[in-house]
Order: C-alpha cells, then sequence, then structure tokens
C-alpha cells in the first residue's frame, strides 16, 4: 500500500478546488425531511438513507467536506450504523473528505477500537470509515494520541464549543491566566506540532464555535497551524465577521485560511425547500455558503 | 405503562442484594479470547458474543451491574453494534443492571439522539438499550440535560479518571482554587440535585478513578449524594485504602455507599484462565471482587 496523503494537505487542496472552506454537516431529522421523502419511505432509516444521499449528489460538485452526525445515525442501532457506513462510502465515491462528528474520548485500548471504528480500518469486509473525527480531550492527551496513529487521517479536539452552556466549563479561568479552553488549545497545539503537512497546516484540528468570536483571535495566536472546525454559523447565529477572527494570517489561498466552517440546518432545510424538488434549494443554500465563505 | 423505579434506587437495591458495589467491565479484545472460543469462533465478533454471553453467565448471580465497553463493539461496525445490543439484552435477561460505557458528550438534539441511542428507547422492535450511561461534560450542563429526561435511567459524568494523562486537563487549577476536576464535580452536584432517590443518591453520577484517591476525599465532600464509578481497581493499580475516601459518610448498607467499583481485565482475563473451562476462574474473579469490596 502506499502512503495516504497528509490530512490537512488534502484537506487544503480540496478547500482549493472548491474555492472555499465549507463543510456542509449531514444531521438527518427524521420529522425534517422533504415530503417526497417520507411519503415514499415508510422505515426512517431508509428515509434518513436516501436524504443523505441526495444531500451528498446535490453538494458534491460546490463543497469540499461532509460532515455526518454521528448520533443522527446511532440512535436508529445497527441498522442506522449500517446507513451511516452507505453515506461515508456514497460520499467518498463523490470526491468529498468525510469528517464524522461523534466527539469520542477514551483511553488506551479502547481510543484505538474508537480510532478504528471512526477513521479506520474497521474489521471485515468494505466497510468504510470517515477521514477526520471529532474528540473531546477530558481525560488528556492519551485520549488524541491513538487517533495520530492512523496516516492520512485527521482529528479535530473540543476547544471552544458553539453552545449557551459551554462557558460553564471552557471559559473557567485558570489561576495561570488561561481559560480552560486556552489551556485545552496549547495541549491541541504540542500535540499537533510533529503533524504539520507541506501547506503549514497540522493534521491534529480544534472545534472553535462561530459563536464565540470574542475568544477566536486568542485561540488563534496559540494555535497558528491548527485548522479550526467551525460550527455555529448560519442557524445558531454565527456570522462572516464572527469567522474573521479565526483565519490564520497570510494565507495565500483558501485552503491556508485554517478554518473549515460547518452548516447544517441552513443548508439541509432551506427556506422554501421540501417540495418536489428539494434537493435544488439545498445545492442553492450550499452555493451560498460557499460564496458568503469565498469573501474572507 | 407504569413508572419505572429510580436508577439510584434500583441501583442501591441490587447492590445490597449482591453484598457489594461490584460492576464487571466487559471490555472484549479478540486476542485475550479464551482458546475454545478462538477455536470454534472464526468469526470475530461472534466470538465476542459468546464470550460476553459466558461472562454473563458466569457472574449474573454474582455482581449487580455490568459495563460494556461500547467501543469494543463498534470497531467491528454494524455488526459488533448489533452484538452490543444483544449483550444488553442478555444482560437484562439475567437480571443484571447495564451500564453503557460510552462517554458520550454533545448538544440539543445531538444529545437527544445519543439519550435514545444508549438508553433508549430507540426506534425499532427489540432494540434494547442500556440502564444507564457514561457521558463526558466538557460542553457544558447542556450536554448532560436530554438524558436527565429518560424516567428510570442514570448518568455517570467523567470528573476524575484514572489514566496517566488525566492530570493535564482535570488537575488544572482554576484562579478561585478549585481543580477542574472539582469544578465539574460542582457541575454534576448541580445537575443531580433534583434527581436524589428515597436512598439519599441521585441518579446523576460521576466516574473517579481509584488511581486518583488523593483527590477522592474532595469530591466525595462536593458530592455528597452522588454515586462515584470508579474505574482503574485491580489491573490498573487502584487499591481498597484507594477506595475508601470516595464512602459516603453514615451509610447503612452496600448500597449506600455511594460507590461502583468496576474491574475489567482482572475479572474478564484472570491467572489461569483461558482454558476449557475458561467460565469458571472469571466466576472464581468475580467472586473475589465482591468479597474484597464487602469488607468496605
Amino acid at each position: 500500500m502506499s502512503t495516504p496523503p497528509h490530512f490537512a494537505d488534502a484537506l487544503a487542496a480540496a478547500i482549493d478546488a472548491k474555492g472555499a472552506p465549507a463543510c456542509v454537516g449531514l444531521d438527518p431529522v427524521l420529522d425534517r425531511l422533504p415530503a417526497p421523502i417520507l411519503a415514499t419511505h415508510h422505515d426512517p432509516v431508509q428515509a434518513i438513507h436516501e436524504f443523505c444521499k441526495g444531500v451528498i449528489e446535490a453538494v458534491a460538485d460546490i463543497v469540499p467536506v461532509i460532515k455526518p452526525q454521528s448520533a443522527s445515525f446511532e440512535r436508529y442501532g445497527e441498522m442506522g450504523v449500517s446507513v451511516l457506513r452507505n453515506v461515508i462510502r456514497f460520499a467518498h465515491s463523490r470526491g468529498l473528505i468525510v469528517l464524522l462528528d461523534a466527539k469520542r474520548g477514551d483511553i488506551g485500548v479502547t481510543a484505538e477500537h474508537y480510532a478504528h471504528a471512526t477513521i479506520g480500518p474497521l474489521t471485515g469486509p468494505s466497510l468504510h470509515t470517515a477521514d477526520a473525527v471529532t474528540l473531546s480531550g477530558y481525560m488528556g492527551p492519551d485520549t488524541i494520541e491513538p487517533f495520530l496513529d492512523h496516516p492520512g487521517r485527521g482529528v479535530f479536539v473540543l476547544v471552544r464549543t458553539s453552545n449557551p452552556g459551554s462557558d460553564a466549563v471552557q471559559a473557567q479561568r485558570l489561576a495561570d491566566g488561561r481559560s480552560v479552553a486556552e489551556m485545552v488549545a496549547d495541549m491541541v497545539r504540542a500535540l499537533g506540532a510533529a503533524r504539520v503537512g507541506s501547506r503549514g497546516l497540522s493534521s491534529v484540528g480544534a472545534v472553535v464555535g462561530a459563536t464565540k468570536s470574542a475568544d477566536a483571535a486568542a485561540l488563534r495566536s496559540r494555535m497558528p497551524a491548527t485548522i479550526f472546525l467551525i460550527p455555529g454559523y448560519g442557524a445558531q447565529g454565527g456570522t462572516l465577521e464572527d469567522i474573521r477572527p479565526c483565519l490564520r494570517p497570510g494565507a495565500r489561498s483558501a485552503g491556508e485560511q485554517g478554518i473549515l466552517v460547518n452548516a447544517s440546518r441552513s443548508v439541509l432545510y432551506p427556506a422554501g425547500g421540501g417540495g418536489d424538488d428539494w434537493t435544488w434549494p439545498i445545492r442553492e443554500s450550499a452555493t451560498r455558503l460557499v460564496n458568503e465563505l469565498g469573501t474572507l
């Protein structure tokens, strides 16, 4: 087997090819699926599968990355996990980079199991896994390290999340002056330092919510080579101005800006969507996302 | 449907019935399975299934709780998740309380999905879920709350874990004098305060590693009504003396001590085990665990 390309290099190239650091989050929720799908698929898992395939077809030539939310599939037990596998395979067949949003975090052999389950290789024939996965670092660096042994794969560690309750933990101030989020940021930088590719970006990324822009500049200066996965854009209230402090200074292209901006609901469930030709409004909203991010 | 019993009450009753707060961790690792199983099951997932069933049969009348490690099953994709479901169902049929070690942590509708996936109800027929689940609180209290709407179920939130790297995050000192672990402990206490049952224990528990006994007394005084799930006993080096500071003062029975001590490798893979009569040494090691914990 040949060595796979460095994850951060591959991501930067894919972003440059599409012109913007855009990620579409695949968070299917049954009662929000388009009417034509609900009318023809009475099995919820099959309905979700059809929806995800339609979304992927609609956005594959527009955005570089899709981010399936593992929980949306796990909710349906083994059938859901099987569909997740098929969705990842289908996205790869359409040339997309797949980032699995799983937020796993455990130690030792358990972390190794999770690494195999999310970024592979799984044991068994044709069991597809993702190119990167989101992780929680609360248990320390030894929960991240087992994921870093998988060549060509990447991770995004929770640093500063976009939900209202995140301040209760992440904004707490340490005796040394850092916030808890900044302390985790320093851990992420240290873990990623030896994994920087030819574009100056590390395969160890960070999750930094768009709604926490007041903290973004400090986090960027602590993590100069880190790709920020930025949720919270659009439906959750984050704006382009909120994203600006996350940008790496001196980037020569979109792929070197060091960001990946996720939109889920605003792309999946656009206003006026859900009708007979339901993929078209999704395609339009993905195009709008790319155009907006292209102005950064 | 009748209201299910309060989780912490049911756990205390089960501990009292068995005489000790013992939990057997089901962390099956293929290359450590008994020779007779590996010889007769060439499919790794079936081998793991047989092993788990044998362990459950061997310990069901000895210990009150088993704790399957979700990652050990997820590693095998949808087939593994299907076996996990069967293992949970089988353990319930043998009268065991099932605590799923999944360490999930996410927000809003995603947390609701994870709650359904781990403690139910899943969508679909006969899809069994666990009585309680481990969670990460790094994203704040809104990641825990959706799990608390499930009657009769419990959660255990990561507070102070037993792995060597945990100090890098959890032992950091805040400006107000608390450690990060103590700050999360205060969050756990607040979340659990309205969920205390008739035995004085809350259905919102905490994970506190046996190897962190220096911190245990302070954590106990911050979380007087919290059940501590204590990993790290036995194979990871934790001793009875390490567990003592975790005990609630004034407990009238084992069920009111406010602890649940997990042993995985020392029970599953006992010295001299793995032969033709492989369930017997597992039964003996579970009995030893219960006898040891019964002296607390």
